[in-house]
């Protein structure tokens, strides 16, 4: 296997360290000297540590494994359930800490940096989308009442879950996700 | 009327600060130079930066309007959206930047400080328990459906108020709090 570049590691640092640490708490040094490459090396593959950001924001993005929620064999809402329990999952592995890095970006960079606002609206927008998109398919075989709005109904979901990451975080447990799942998937979607 | 104290100063200024910049972009000295006292007074006043933080959380807390959840002459649920509306008009005045403070805090420094993490599950424990007892008066009296679980249930509507800070903050704009007013009260609660 070719030696990850200069670029790709500190990618990799930068997404552990911004996961771990936060945004903010978090330096170039601290990326760099994990990464273990020279701090100087860094202006030469990124114009600033919120060009890297958005770099991560990306890479996790990617990592949320909403590809689960196209349309596939599965039914709409075990497939949206199946989701959900590979988030919790991830969560619990990481003992409740970490959060979610659209949330954590949010709340630490969202309202200072123009960059990263459009990075994380975006990622929200991308993965609200494709919930809103397996709720329609739901109510047309029928899962879902007629009554209800995908897209209303998708913002309320992604926005509860994230809200969710934030008491398990608190709480370091996963009480905040038994919630979520028996009052979305018995109440909410039923 | 009394001028306030240096103590009270710096209490102040750190809510304000806190909240605007979040914990860990925000040190003392601009605590200090925002509440227009020498960086040396501080110590005088607070054993750390950490101890600061517990007493905003605290003040928070206490601004929350809580105790418009308590039971009087108006039906349980209703007090529910009034206290949410409250909510949802204060981050709407600041434009839906700046969050929730245990959410922020929580998202900065939860993972890394056993006090701070203390004290926003604490917040949040209590908040949790105020929408709980509503639940219960309402199920009680029978506005809300026999089949909830009144503390399941509180912490899935707290969490998800979380989450539609988060949202909110993201897109600037209160389409978050829309989806969660219509999703809790005309399905969830209904």
């Amino acid at each position: 296997m070719a030696r990850p570049s200069v670029r790709e590691q500190i990618v990799d640092a930068a997404f552990e360290q911004f996961h771990l640490n936060g945004y903010n708490a978090c330096g170039v040094k601290l990326v760099t000297d994990t990464a273990g490459v020279p701090k100087g090396s860094f202006y030469n593959h990124f114009a600033s540590k919120e060009a890297l950001a958005l770099e991560v924001l990306e890479r996790y993005a990617a990592s949320r494994g909403m590809e689960a929620l196209a349309e596939d064999d599965t039914p709409p809402l075990a497939r949206l359930r199946g989701h959900f329990e590979f988030l919790a999952a991830e969560a619990a592995h990481f003992g409740y800490a970490r959060g979610c890095v659209f949330g954590n970006f949010t709340t630490e960079a969202a309202d200072h940096s123009a960059p990263i606002a459009d990075g994380v609206r975006s990622g929200f927008a991308t993965w609200t989308r494709a919930v809103a998109a397996l709720l329609r398919e739901a109510r047309t075989d029928g899962s879902l009442p007629a009554h209800h709005d995908p897209d209303v109904l998708a913002l309320f979901v992604v926005n509860a879950w994230e809200g969710a990451v934030v008491g398990a975080r608190a709480a370091k447990d996963g009480s905040s996700f038994t919630a979520f799942f028996r009052v979305v998937f018995d109440s909410v979607l039923a």
